[in-house]
């Protein structure tokens, strides 16, 4: 195996190992030693579960998170320099993409060392491709801000990029928040515009919806504390014609008059 | 096994099955005898790859691409309607980004059917991972405008958002005229601005690369012909004293005396 900084996905869900990750990735996995890993606990549990056999004892592991000193990180390469193949875990889904794990992945591009992503479950991309808004173009937000005014901006903006664009905009919330963003998101964006909430992505209790905006507001379901996604895009399906209409209905009659329309 | 729409990737690259599509794909797959596809011919062959014993014969295939009658779309999901299984599967990689599967997504989803996303290959997801760019935030932007002026703007603004908001800007070229983008970006951006150019995802030539774009300039490798992706990110690692050197020392001195700075 030639050596390289392999990119490892995890599993995000309670999906069995093999709906999530391709087999061959184990056997990759298997001549790794040394790993860059998000949490050493969850990654240990996660070798372990994929292998019960896996030699952890003669591993080495280096912490990646927001409390590892930046000055460190090089170091974690050295392996990798010395000619061994590397490996990076997050503590869910794929790594380097809205975590930590993209901080050694610059230092190896930086240096010319090989750097190999893994196939595995993204719970963006899935949402995405469940979502049935058109993929031809989409931005992943992370998280809106925290403050009403702020996160209604936030919201108001990425509204009109939809339209404007027909980008589809992607973003997250802190799981115990998530009632309150289909509710926040329900009132406040236009009643057509489409609201895909996927929640609990790869697992048994899988739920991926797409309504508009306005019937979000009758919404039961209770998302709380569990991983979810949001995704907003325009309704291609209300006609032209009716946009039309609507345009016209909402422009100050006065104001029309004047531009002689 | 429920009955539902289920999105089903297709390998992207001549990697070994066991390394791109989970083992248990299959076995849902083998339960599933109406398929939406994007081409007749590949997704029988596809088909066969993964088992040789499948029941092609009795399936029934609805082809969904750009020659599809629009009107036919909502048809195809009539099994669905009854109960029963149905699969969703494109060329290559994950159906419904960046693809004509949309649109039969977007009718289940509208009438409230259950829709399940199967983990797979993504050469977007695939490539950032890869790149080193912050994942925080990222917009796929698919294809660029082919004139050079329209080419040219696209470039500046996707740099510009990209400077301004921190989010990787990632396109695609059809593959005839990626060594023409490449000179294109090696040119038009910003020296320091970093280019990924990710290429035959998920085969045994794959090459994915990141530097900044004026070291473009001396690029050697042919990418004619082969599925590429590229995104740009700017460069944090120049630090923000230097750039505020650079910016005063680009600003017009006759304007900054004019403004009193």
């Amino acid at each position: 195996m030639p050596p390289a900084l392999y990119l490892i996905p995890v599993e995000i869900g309670d999906s069995p190992l093999d709906m999530t990750i391709p087999s061959g990735n184990l056997r990759v996995v298997r001549e790794i030693r040394t790993f860059i890993v998000e949490n050493l606990r969850t990654a240990r549990r996660c070798l372990r579960r994929w292998d019960r056999e896996f030699p952890i004892d003669e591993c080495t592991f280096h912490e990646l998170n927001r409390h590892t000193p930046a000055i460190e990180i090089s170091g974690f390469l050295d392996a990798l320099r010395r000619g061994e193949p590397v490996g990076v875990m997050s503590e869910a889904g794929c790594p380097a993409v809205a975590d930590p794990g993209a901080a050694v992945v610059e230092i190896a591009q930086r240096e010319g060392l090989r750097v190999v992503p893994l196939v595995g479950p993204s719970s963006i991309l899935m949402s995405l491709m469940a979502s049935g808004f058109n993929g031809q173009g989409f931005a992943f937000n992370g998280y809106l801000p925290i403050s009403e005014q702020d996160k209604l901006k936030a919201v108001k903006d990425l509204e009109a990029r939809a339209s404007r664009l027909g980008q589809t905009q992607i973003f997250i919330e802190t799981p115990y928040r998530n009632n309150r963003m289909v509710s926040f998101l329900a009132e406040h964006l236009r009643p057509d515009t489409l609201l895909c909430v996927a929640c609990d992505i790869s697992s048994s209790t899988e739920s991926i919806v797409t309504m508009p905006a306005a019937r979000w507001r009758n919404c039961r379901t209770d998302y709380d504390k569990r991983p979810a996604i949001f995704l907003i895009h325009r309704n291609d399906s209300v006609s032209d014609e009716k946009k039309e209409k609507k345009f016209f209905k909402e422009q100050n009659p006065r104001r029309e008059r004047r531009n002689g329309r």
